[in-house]
């Protein structure tokens, strides 16, 4: 079995999307300070790097992030690759899914990843309201990009993310895609389990496997 | 396919091993007070509720979280369940593994997990150091207990943590196995990739499957 990483790390240089709050990592006790161990501190954004939204960050009073289907985060998923020059992800380029109900695109954006020093950048690549629709359609339980949304920047109403959402889809937001082909995969998405504030996301660490 | 969450949510309520930070959710947006969308703020110590330990954690300068290899992380587990008299978990205990390289110690700590109002307590099962050097005689990658620590409370030199994490053993704590039997599971234990701090430990989203 190969696994692959598609987790961006949590770090103070990662892109934040923009108006989220900043991450902070710090030493909270140190051997070198002469505690018995080490232990660490984070202070972040629950839409930080490699993350999930959940139904709530968008309609409130809907589902929150403990409260999401296990089975919708782990299981078979297809990495659709679209061209380089695509920016909206239209249902052209979905194809046929064949039941699978797990999709993550691979777009122009997962090369962003290579130049944090960049910041947040507007000009990702996203998925049109019609291919939103699609996937609903289709019965997808999660579906995910390789950039820090989803949704064309600044869209009035958020339409992708509320078709989604309503339907308790599962958005995956920020796997970097560089090292994965298109093709079918295994997918492990593990958000923290928390219980507090909107519960509309967390952080998730992301892995694809596949039988070599 | 059964999933079975083993994870201890994170809360401002969980109990927090003695000395560590606690922990803070709150919303830094919400759609009540304006936004367009609600936006938590998580605030916590590396080690809280159901967490890994890295090795950096106990022996400076030693493997951080984000370099542990993920293969470690995922495949077939042993659940061993010991009596609810046992505190002291001695390597009679384990049994022939049978090539198994993960292992989780169901006690009467999972039990604890119904009054978290109890706070920290310091009076929990534990493993022994010479089941450690078993475990790590044996093969094993990863192992898991089922409250906050895997040591006696107050081990001088923290013989049990060492001999696992000179290993590199993922050492796996607080996990929530009151629904679980012992037995064969599929493990998948994922904690959040960072750079900073110590790298010492992350909360772990963590699961069991077994094929029904």
């Amino acid at each position: 079995m190969k696994i692959y990483d598609i987790t961006v790390a949590i770090s103070a240089d990662v892109p934040i999307y923009k108006g989220d709050p900043g991450v902070e990592v710090t030493s909270f006790k140190s051997i070198a300070d002469g505690s018995s161990a080490n232990v660490s501190h984070v202070s972040l954004g629950v839409h930080t790097a490699t993350h999930i939204d959940a139904p709530n960050h968008f309609i409130d009073g809907a589902k929150r992030i403990h409260e999401i289907d296990p089975e919708k985060l782990v299981g078979p998923c297809r990495v659709i690759e679209v061209p380089e020059d695509v920016v909206a992800i239209e249902p052209e380029h979905v194809g046929n899914l064949g039941g699978l109900i797990r999709v993550l695109f691979k777009t122009r954006n997962s090369a962003f990843w290579a130049t944090p020093e960049d910041g947040f950048r507007t000009d990702f690549t996203y998925l049109t309201p019609a291919t939103a629709k699609l996937l609903v359609d289709s019965g997808v339980v999660l579906v995910g990009i390789d950039y820090l949304s989803i949704e064309k920047s600044g869209s009035p109403g958020h339409p992708v993310h509320i078709t989604l959402l309503e339907k308790e889809v599962v958005i995956l937001e920020g796997v970097d895609l560089r090292e994965v082909k298109g093709g079918d995969y295994g997918l492990i998405c593990m958000p923290l389990k928390y219980i507090g504030g909107g519960g509309d996301g967390s952080p998730a660490r992301t892995m694809l496997w596949h039988n070599e």
